[in-house]
């Protein structure tokens, strides 16, 4: 058009760290941090952050070199998310669960330079350089993060290993900051978790991270008098991208390292939190903490959950305490939440176990997303919007990842057709709320033609009031292909029996669907809460067949259970 | 890096028409428009943009292509914000108050192929029609907007006009929305209502208007149940982008023709309203209403006001009847707003008249900025943040506009040293916020080397209780240069004098930047409630210089007087 142009006056690539240079001048008195006694302001983040991309970058690291980190949710982990990008480089948060053999691996699979470690990992990550210097790889410069209480009296230090707080004494304030000249540089790259076995490093950008975190403020309704309590951990898709939210709006971020009920419940009240996000997991923990701490809230806590819908009767228990609690859907890939179940104010009126079934479904766009849609995943075809054709769940969007660090072939694969395909099979209702039914991979398929989602199952087991966590996979089966195996975690003084379970099925479901097998203990977790169903895949390989006779009737086989 | 990939997937173009597409799934059944007894859902509105779109496409509008508008705050206004840009075209709202010669002119500098036209502007419509044929120009296809009440039962209607909701019913809600390819595409053009003589057409990308369109929602703190009353004229900086806004966040519009105090505080009841937008003159009416409308809020009302700081006292009278001021700055050139006087919790423990004074500053960053100075136009160097010292106030960033439409020099000439100078002189105080002192062609230079501000002269002059409204502008000098002169309307039934104004100011400030004349009379002002400081200043040009000796010495000066 004629008389415009583009030039540094109207033109800046977008970056999250603009939020903090912002939020230095508007805010730069209120607090942005609160960990335990430690406090700061959003001018003194600011300020440490910029010494800290100053530190990182006299320690040689170049443009979009890769810094990873090993730390809890701490005021390092935090201003990590902004000092590393502000040296030019990559911040790669590794999941604090992973042992030092997957460090290694990861280190060497993300070429990192540096890796900060919290003191309290110290030995994974000591662990994970003893292995690469016996491979003969570059090593990554340890940096140590101490905590400025006695917790971390009995670290033993090294004369030449780097403290972090001494980094950023010495990091200079007039150091400049670099900024991305292309606004689809990346930002960051997180390791899966993995509800299956192998990581993959999910490539995010700044532009995708800048603009997920207003979305972000926009879909929580937070103002910058929220104040937000760190359940979900930050090295999980940096956190649903909240430091960076948190920065745009000048609230205040509450950090805590140890996640228990008591903790939570505590922090809520001292620093009157506003919101908070985690999984079901903690939502768990909540509702089921001990009477002493578990007292209601006399003000309005927005909780984000995500990662697996919560059961049926959470959502009031929640409510009971003070917790209002919206479902999310979404991945790594998608930097998070990509869909969310938004509450329609009539919703309040219908009954309790209505409200939970509407609550659970995985909703719709979020406001940073172009696309969702469930398809045909070979025609591409969209699936009516009738609650029952099952397709795979589909996102398009500037919150889709860049791709999997050195694996093209695999983001190739993950982008065909021109929309990101989550593997997630589900519905979508009249409304045009979608609901996840499995997995692709979790979906057993019993006989040719029968679907059963393992998640409508779940949701049925956790009507009975001694279960506490179930989680369904298929059990290989010589006649049927596959047939329901319910592996089921009671609570503490409750009791059940296989025969209880089973029957609750067949009451609310086609007999067809019941659990032909129940197994009571622990479920296999990820560090982020989700059931590792892969394991108990494995658990069922090693079970066998159910059926050995070759030509058995429906009706026979549920006879013969 | 390796493993990255671009493409349809992760990367989509900005553009506001995402914020629409979302609504009319998230909001479907939530109402998005109010006019009298008309009422809009999201998903109507998004589908009569659609059709709005089929239609305008059918007409011959090509790729950006220029539709302009000339209407008031109705839902077809705000439809037109949508289905132009779905169309493809480029949007170009006019000014409702301008003649028919100046939107003869208008239409011919942006090339306009349609022109969308209120019932009650018909008139000026057909007049600058006349005009441009008469000039053998291609005339834009005139579209009618009628009421469906019976308001509009007098305008004549010639067979062959085309009816605004005919174009609607006849269109094709299969038609395929056409999104930018690039987001920095063109979405819209304003023409500048102008404290100056000549208008110019400013360039806005999708990119800008989505970003702003966000940030707007954030500033504001807009959720989901906000209310939005509109007296902010859409034609203006596309109504401060806030019908973007409004779609993003699923919040209900509230339209209405004519602004009154009686139709604000009738709407702001039925309605609930939450959030609204005006000039200082809106505050005023507000404030100024007959005593039958002037009722209380019992809630809050958020309140962007712009354009001029508002008068000292208006905020505490404004924040009694529930409206909570904030000051913004900001012009057409930043998609309005883009920088906000941010509200300090602290500051609420200060006396009213501090408090005016804070809030009367132009404030801090907008968050879709990216920069915001004061500084020397020469050497760029940025002033001390002392409130004293005076500079260019600049701003760089996304919300920053492409351009000047046909005037690459203007557009140029603009974004030189790679900031936006808006041409308004201020300081920097020591907290970071700025403060206007005065347009730099309104700023008096009294002598050699006293820069008189006008700005702070008029807040003075405010505190006389019978002054409705003050102008300052200087008064050419043979001697001095210039010397302040005052323009002040009085409030019906008051009175006061020359001599008194004058004395007030020489109470509160240097006797030097005392006025040495004073007007009374009616203010010229733009259709944005802007004064039009160009037309007083040829008033005193017409005044002749006050000082006709050559050698006169200040002291003389003042005695004289």
């Amino acid at each position: 058009m004629e008389g415009s142009m583009q030039c540094n006056a109207n033109y800046v690539p977008l970056t999250p760290i603009s939020f903090l240079e912002r939020s230095a001048i508007v805010y730069g008195d209120k607090l942005s941090l609160v960990f335990g006694n430690d406090k700061y302001t959003w001018s003194q983040t600011h300020q440490r952050c910029i010494k800290l991309a100053s530190s990182i970058s006299q320690l040689g690291v170049s443009h979009h070199d890769v810094v990873a980190v090993l730390a809890h949710n701490t005021p390092a982990t935090y201003e990590l998310h902004f000092g590393v990008p502000m040296s030019g480089a990559i911040l790669c948060t590794l999941n604090t669960h992973t042992d030092s053999s997957m460090v290694s691996l990861l280190l060497k699979h993300c070429d990192a330079k540096i890796l900060f470690v919290d003191h309290q990992l110290l030995d994974i990550a000591k662990g994970a350089l003893d292995i690469l210097s016996k491979s003969s790889t570059k090593l990554a410069t340890l940096v140590l993060i101490l905590e400025s209480d006695a917790q971390n009296s009995n670290t033993y230090v090294s004369p030449e290993t780097l403290i972090y707080e001494n980094l950023i004494a010495e990091g200079k304030l007039d150091f400049e900051v670099k900024k991305p000249k292309d606004e689809f540089d990346t930002i960051s790259i997180s390791y899966t978790s993995g509800t299956t076995a192998t990581p993959k490093g999910v490539i995010y950008s700044h532009r995708g991270a800048y603009l997920n975190a207003l979305s972000t403020v926009i879909i929580n309704e937070m103002i910058s008098s929220s104040v937000y309590l760190w359940c979900v951990p930050m090295f999980h898709c940096n956190g649903w991208c909240v430091p960076w939210s948190m920065a745009a709006q000048g609230g205040t971020n509450i950090c805590l390292r140890n996640l228990t009920a008591k903790s939570i419940f505590e922090d809520v009240f001292k620093h009157k939190v506003t919101h908070m996000g985690g999984a079901p997991t903690i939502l768990n923990m909540i509702i089921n903490a001990p009477l002493e701490f578990r007292k209601p809230i006399p003000w309005k806590v927005q909780v984000m959950t995500g990662g697996a819908p919560p059961p049926p009767g959470v959502f009031a228990k929640m409510e009971e305490l003070g917790f209002y609690v919206t479902h999310a859907y979404g991945m790594t890939e998608t930097y998070g939440p990509a869909s969310i179940c938004t509450w329609k104010p009539e919703w309040s009126c219908l009954p309790q176990d209505v409200q939970a079934k509407l609550k659970a479904r995985q909703g719709v766009l979020h406001v940073g997303m172009e696309g969702l849609d469930i398809k045909d995943p070979v025609t591409m075809k969209s699936v009516p919007a009738d609650a029952k054709t099952i397709g795979e769940i589909m996102f398009r969007g500037n919150n889709v990842m860049k791709g999997y660090l050195n694996d093209l072939k695999g983001t190739k694969n993950a982008f065909k057709d021109g929309w990101y395909k989550t593997g997630d099979l589900g519905v979508k209702h009249p409304d045009g709320y979608i609901e996840v039914k499995d997995r692709s991979k979790d979906i057993i398929i019993f006989g040719e033609d029968i679907y059963i989602s393992t998640i409508e199952l779940e949701s049925v087991i956790y009507n009975h009031p001694a279960v506490f966590e179930v989680a369904v996979v298929g059990r290989p089966d010589e006649y049927w292909g596959e047939t329901p195996c319910a592996f089921v975690k009671l609570k503490e003084g409750y009791n059940a029996t296989e025969e209880e379970i089973m029957q609750l099925c067949q009451k609310s479901l086609p007999h067809v669907m019941a659990p032909q097998t129940v197994v009571f203990g622990d479920l296999p977790k990820t560090s982020t809460g989700k059931t590792q169903k892969y394991v108990l895949r494995e658990k069922t390989k090693a079970m066998g067949s159910l059926s050995k006779i070759k030509c058995i009737s429906k009706e026979t086989f549920f006879n013969v259970k």
